[in-house]
């Protein structure tokens, strides 16, 4: 009975051109396809409904997975959620889930006469909105016929389990109904507390929609950082209400700028999806375009060096471009921005930047060797050094983080960063020892190593012809298979806080975004969140793929990475 | 007078943000950017309308510009189109050309007042609407305050003139108006008959959208022939009415299907683009999926080792398939098919594939070595010659097109094609001497060469960790320089029908199509265009980055080849 309502299903779906569902069988946890034909075989199932079933479809991989092999019909109409509690940010959170599923039944849906109704209770331990490095994240999440209970510490361990949930449900291509998987438990916290994307909005700006859909994606697959780094020297797109000068002069136009009103909402769109933004201001390099009119103003100069050309004798690329660390005024300044971006962000971590300061630039700038007694690297260093300090000061945040750089080398190091409140993001080969040195000497780090995370890399020079520096593309398997902790004494760990991938943007913008981060940057997440060490990118492709195809249907252009015959056919695209 | 209206549109343009429009004086042919203030230089203008009259913006640029410096206010309200003759296929062209101008001025566009109103009248010598590799594209355009005169041969002629008229006509950012140039006259041809793009529609399904998404830019480029990969061993996405067993057991779901009306409709869109669409139903090898029902249905083995396991033996990537040359039933297969094809793309060339036949794939199938007295390679590199001119006698075109391959080298090359009328496709290396050798033998060939050309290389191994066979990604710069006739002697010039470059699907569909056609394909455009041989990748890159906006600008997710900032400041990001 149940077998022929399928087979007229399967001949409704036939359009004119007469080509039938895919239908496929598990055997032994592998989806199978069917010959293809009118008829299918008792037991046949849609893809989607195979792979969740019998071969697994969860991405990120949760940490304990224990579920029954088989789905049955529910209704994904009037979900009812019931979290012992409601604000603005769990609606949201749920308002999320429900559109996810929604997205999943754009085609015919029919309810099974026996669906039952999508139940979800939840016990939250604490509803705070806090989001932070430390905020718990773990939930349980327990299936049984159609009723859902989650269990988590806090809402965002709550929001996690409904992620998973999503994933738990999904729409049979031949019953045209929606299927949850009938009972099981899954227990899951990820591995690192900081899985993040950084994106450079300074050398091209991005739509507040362009960001969102990043936030949609990073959500989607528990990313829970988003480091923006808001201003280089190219440009300068935030709107600053205390000195609106850094804006008039530093945005590229009128258009291109970031009110403070988006910059809110922008917050409020990544809470609701599991993910705090950290704002990130360079200096005292990589800072040119909005400080350029301080000696017009009676200020001195702010900046130095700014479009100096021939640019490498002051920069590594073009426009060159450094604040002047003797002049009060820049401190005064970067006061304001600072009070105004923690008011913004409500980040527990700030970014201070501080990497790549060239010598050259400031030897050149008169307004600045005039307070030198000498030139040596080292009392340049040292200026520079002053410089992280007086700023440091201003930092609202008990954490900063900052880019590696020969500053944060010896014997500087230690002089002027303080082990206890600065993360160190390294931005150097996944080779090197650097997690090791710096955990060693207590200070937690985040890997950005260019030779795994950049995702710019790849695409050639955009000054000379020929190949760009960090060469070649990483594939997502090269992100897939990073351990962090390689080289990291056991007992410094817990310093190693996660991941970050990084979008640059000299060869990258609002176009190509979603086809350069994703699908690489969830390769990344499933590293961080679950840290495999048994298993490597040969028994994640068959899940990765499922993944990168839900990221486009939720409306992020995610690069493709495999020919679409082998999710049709999974395990036929391999030579393991 | 004027230029206190030039300082009121500037501040009626500030936001509460006061970010000032950047202005631009034109020194020595290079747009210089002012400090930014709320003062205008008289003389001052805004970007585009600096670059169009100072530096240049034509993309590609035309075989012989002359053009005043100047450029008066236009309204393009109303705008007059004589063309000496009306057509659905006229008007549509005529209607791209207004639609192009009203994205220009999307921003607020103030007529100014002594504006006059667009008018374009054009002399054409044939309103045939055949658009074929002989066809003439050349075109006069002459602009006299606001009257604008073409001449063309062809009404493809005429349209191109148009696509040149509107990079002439700009929206100033100061003024908030629309300028054309004031007078000139611009007499153009291609030098290449064939400027191509090819994508394999059968590993990946491309949504019709995405594929007129393509025609725009190779309409808005110049590019006048896309060669539809319609099929391959993955899938068989087209409807063919006269046997409907090919689409029902090939394409991937009963959405992924382009039917014929839609097949009809895009070759209409191209046409009004300029852009004829050559199919190619790859065979014998590559091809596999839509051909497997054969046995069932009482004709034998039509295909052979389809999906066959493990994969290496029989093909080089997954799913294998060919096509069994002994079959009689293929080739009436094969006759149907062709003569819907020739119905549907009204192409004068066939593109035939022909390429990587795998000997392995034929040696291990009964069906075919039944046949064989022997088996050696010389045998089977028979069979597959003895398939091409059997089927070679069913196209209908005069013209067919091959891939290089194993056939197309002596001795078979000469045996099994004719070289009055067949084109060979190179996908070798650009260093080789294939154009030379080809040439030499009287054939016509069409330049994709791989190490240029592949526009899916440099994003890894789809099957193992590491590189990709034809990495690394090729910058834009390497397809502008590659000059196709560099080892060609001058009497064989006129065989090199131009180039193609390629975005295969293994690592590619809808969602990066975009990002890795985009700007390359423009550069490559140039190159075939005019073959520029005293300039090179250098001269070009602040053209090039303008069109790239441009074709953003028309809603195509072009890749950004450098900071924006370096468009604000043209120049300034060179080290020549």
């Amino acid at each position: 009975m149940i077998w022929m309502l399928v087979v007229m299903m399967a001949m409704a779906g036939i359009n004119g051109l007469q080509v039938p569902a895919n239908a496929y069988s598990c055997v032994n946890h592998r989806c199978v396809a069917e010959p293809r034909g009118l008829e299918v075989k008792p037991g046949a199932m849609g893809l989607k409904l195979c792979e969740m079933t019998c071969s697994g479809n969860l991405w990120p991989l949760p940490w304990n997975v224990s579920l029954a092999k088989t789905a049955i019909a529910v209704s994904i109409d009037g979900i009812q959620h019931d979290a012992g509690f409601t604000s603005s940010l769990v609606h949201a959170m749920q308002h999320i889930f429900d559109n996810t599923l929604a997205l999943k039944a754009t085609e015919c849906v029919l309810d099974a006469i026996n669906a039952t109704t999508l139940k979800i209770n939840a016990t939250i331990a604490s509803f705070s909105e806090e989001l932070k490095l430390e905020t718990d994240e773990s939930y349980t999440l327990e299936l049984e016929d159609g009723q859902v209970l989650i269990t988590a510490a806090t809402i965002y361990g709550y929001r996690h389990a409904l992620t998973t949930l999503t994933q738990l449900i999904e729409h049979d291509d031949l019953t045209h109904a929606m299927y949850i998987i009938t009972s099981g438990i899954i227990v899951d916290n990820p591995f690192y507390p900081h899985r993040g994307v950084s994106l450079d909005t300074s050398r091209q700006f991005y739509s507040v929609a362009s960001i969102r859909r990043l936030l949609d994606g990073m959500g989607a697959t528990k990313l829970n950082s988003f480091h923006w780094h808001l201003t280089d020297s190219s440009s300068f797109p935030i709107e600053i209400k205390s000195e609106p000068r850094l804006t008039s002069n530093g945005a590229f136009s009128s258009h291109k700028v970031y009110t403070q009103r988006e910059i809110r909402e922008l917050v409020a769109y990544g809470k609701a999806r599991g993910v705090r933004i950290i704002p990130e201001l360079d200096a005292p390099a990589h800072a040119g375009a909005g400080w350029q009119w301080g000696a017009k103003a009676g200020l001195g100069e702010l900046g130095v060096c700014f479009q100096h050309n021939p640019w490498p004798e002051a920069c590594v690329e073009p426009p060159c471009g450094q604040l002047n660390p003797f002049n009060d005024h820049v401190y005064d300044i970067l006061d304001m921005v600072y009070g105004e971006l923690d008011y913004l962000f409500e980040s527990d971590v700030f970014h201070m930047g501080g990497d790549e300061v060239h010598l050259g630039c400031w030897n050149m700038s008169e307004a600045v060797t005039k307070h030198m007694t000498n030139r040596t690297s080292k009392a340049f260093y040292n200026v520079w050094g002053m410089f992280q300090e007086k700023a440091r000061a201003l930092v609202r945040q008990e954490k900063i983080a900052i880019w590696t750089s020969d500053l944060t080398k010896a014997p500087y190091l230690n002089k002027y960063f303080d082990p206890n409140s600065t993360i160190v993001q390294m931005w150097t080969l996944s080779t090197s020892s650097d997690a090791k040195f710096y955990t060693s000497q207590g200070y937690s780090v985040i890997a950005s190593y260019y030779d795994a995370y950049y995702l710019d890399c790849g695409f050639g020079n955009w000054i000379l012809k020929g190949s760009d520096w960090c060469h070649p593309y990483h594939h997502w398997s090269v992100l897939y298979d990073l351990n962090l902790l390689h080289n990291v004494p056991q007992k410094h760990h817990k310093l190693v806080l996660g991941g970050e991938v990084a979008l640059w943007s000299e060869e990258a913008d609002e176009s190509s975004m979603d086809v350069k981060i994703w699908p690489r940057a969830a390769a990344a997440a499933e590293r961080w969140w679950l840290n495999p060490l048994k298993s490597s990118w040969k028994h994640a492709i068959d899940r990765i793929r499922i993944h990168r195809d839900r990221l486009v249907d939720i409306g992020i252009q995610a690069d493709a990475i495999q020919p679409h015959w082998c999710r049709l056919n999974p395990g036929e695209c391999t030579l393991l």
